[in-house]
């Protein structure tokens, strides 16, 4: 199924999408919302991000093409990182392009949603704690992130996960097709089977560092081809049997 | 005042320590919480951390003493990163010293907690946005820290931030005696006017990366004389105007 967040009538409701319709739920269904028995026409809500996540814990290098593009050796361990809650945003969103960077790159990223509180759980019953997938792009500012060793700040400003369209709950992860687009134009066309370490994998090892709880989102890396992104680009990330994220570039006002 | 948070029968309250009563309130005070007319014994509630963060803020190097200890340069920027939410402990509840380390320090620091929603506040305005301050332990897991270069997988076990006992907000932060005891034996010893950073230049700083919201926490650095932590130890940090937080150090379950 796919569950989205959305806004109407000036509040925040949660729901299901069949077709073009949202069926209400008193609650995200990673917290076992029920159904309200109202519903919306798709065309009459805001979708916003279909998850908060208390946290959001990222791999940096994951992919076999991606390590080979950056001729690094394939590490030994995942490298993990944070990006704060409020770098989150739904899919149509802004991305706000920061004042404080001259290099603004776009990551498409499989962003796993977590559904149950987990803690050193073993890869394989990694699954069941996992409650479904949606598109994620760990918008990058990329000479902070040279600049600084520490990636915190170029991976934290406001706006820099966009996070949806929906949360599919029905998807294997190990062999979809990942792409990004930029202005329609293909940049990133990878397959999850190129991760070092799956899913299953990484919310394991994270469970050994820290307890995730429902909600938390784990981003999975980004394969090759990551680039540029200008004010007035368009960003999609695509992931097969999931769907697409779309995102325009703004700049920072003010 | 002092604002607690704290349980008691089996729920959670929020309320301001005066003497040994525990004034309660219907929210947490940098919420705009009310006073309920009800009060406690401080003898018959539990403790918990004074704040729930959305995000705790941290930076690397902020004291003068501390950057000659370890014969650094003192940088250019404040070097921040992030700890997540589910490391946050309060006073008198255990650090779980984790399998996956061998060498596990304590960092005195002064806690920061925002009170309003803060976004490119200049360093001159940023004290009115500042609800409070507390003690703060960044307990590190030193051998990680070094082996993988990003710090969070270091930085993020669950029980790593102790904060408490109380947020202060009657206290002005520029002069303040900063210290940990390590069973009693004083380790740091140091004075928050040896920051590079003051506490309002690094809430300027860090709100022109990223929103703050009202609980968000910043840990303002260490200063010298960081060392190890072993199961058993029992470590105090006591900020000059502020308080003592203690936390026994426990080993790994299961």
């Amino acid at each position: 199924m796919r569950y989205v967040r959305f806004a109407v009538g000036g509040r925040v409701g949660y729901g299901v999408l069949e077709k073009d319709r949202v069926l209400e739920l008193d609650g995200p269904g990673y917290l076992q919302g029920k159904f309200t028995g109202t519903w919306f026409d798709i065309g009459d809500v805001t979708l916003l991000a279909p998850v908060e996540p208390s946290k959001i814990v990222c791999v940096g290098l994951n992919y076999r093409d991606h390590a080979e593009e950056l001729r690094m050796p394939v590490p030994e361990e995942p490298t993990i990182f944070l990006k704060p809650p409020s770098t989150v945003i739904g899919h149509r969103a802004a991305i706000v392009y920061p004042r404080l960077s001259w290099r603004v790159d776009y990551e498409a990223e499989l962003a796993v949603v977590i559904g149950d509180m987990t803690r050193n759980v073993p890869a394989n019953e990694a699954r069941r704690k996992v409650f479904g997938y949606t598109c994620g792009n760990d918008v990058t500012a990329r000479d902070l992130q040279q600049k600084d060793g520490q990636w915190t700040r170029a991976k934290s400003f406001d706006t820099f996960c966009p996070l949806g369209p929906w949360i599919e709950t029905e998807v294997e992860a190990q062999k979809l097709g990942i792409y990004a687009y930029i202005n329609g134009e293909t940049r990133q066309a990878s397959n999850t089977s190129q991760m070092l370490w799956s899913p299953e994998q990484l919310v394991s090892f994270i469970s050994r560092i820290m307890t995730l709880y429902p909600g938390d989102v784990i981003l999975t890396g980004t394969p090759s081809g990551v680039g540029e992104l200008r004010v007035g680009d368009e960003v999609a990330i695509e992931i097969e049997a999931i769907g697409q994220l779309v995102n325009r570039v703004v700049g920072e006002q003010g």
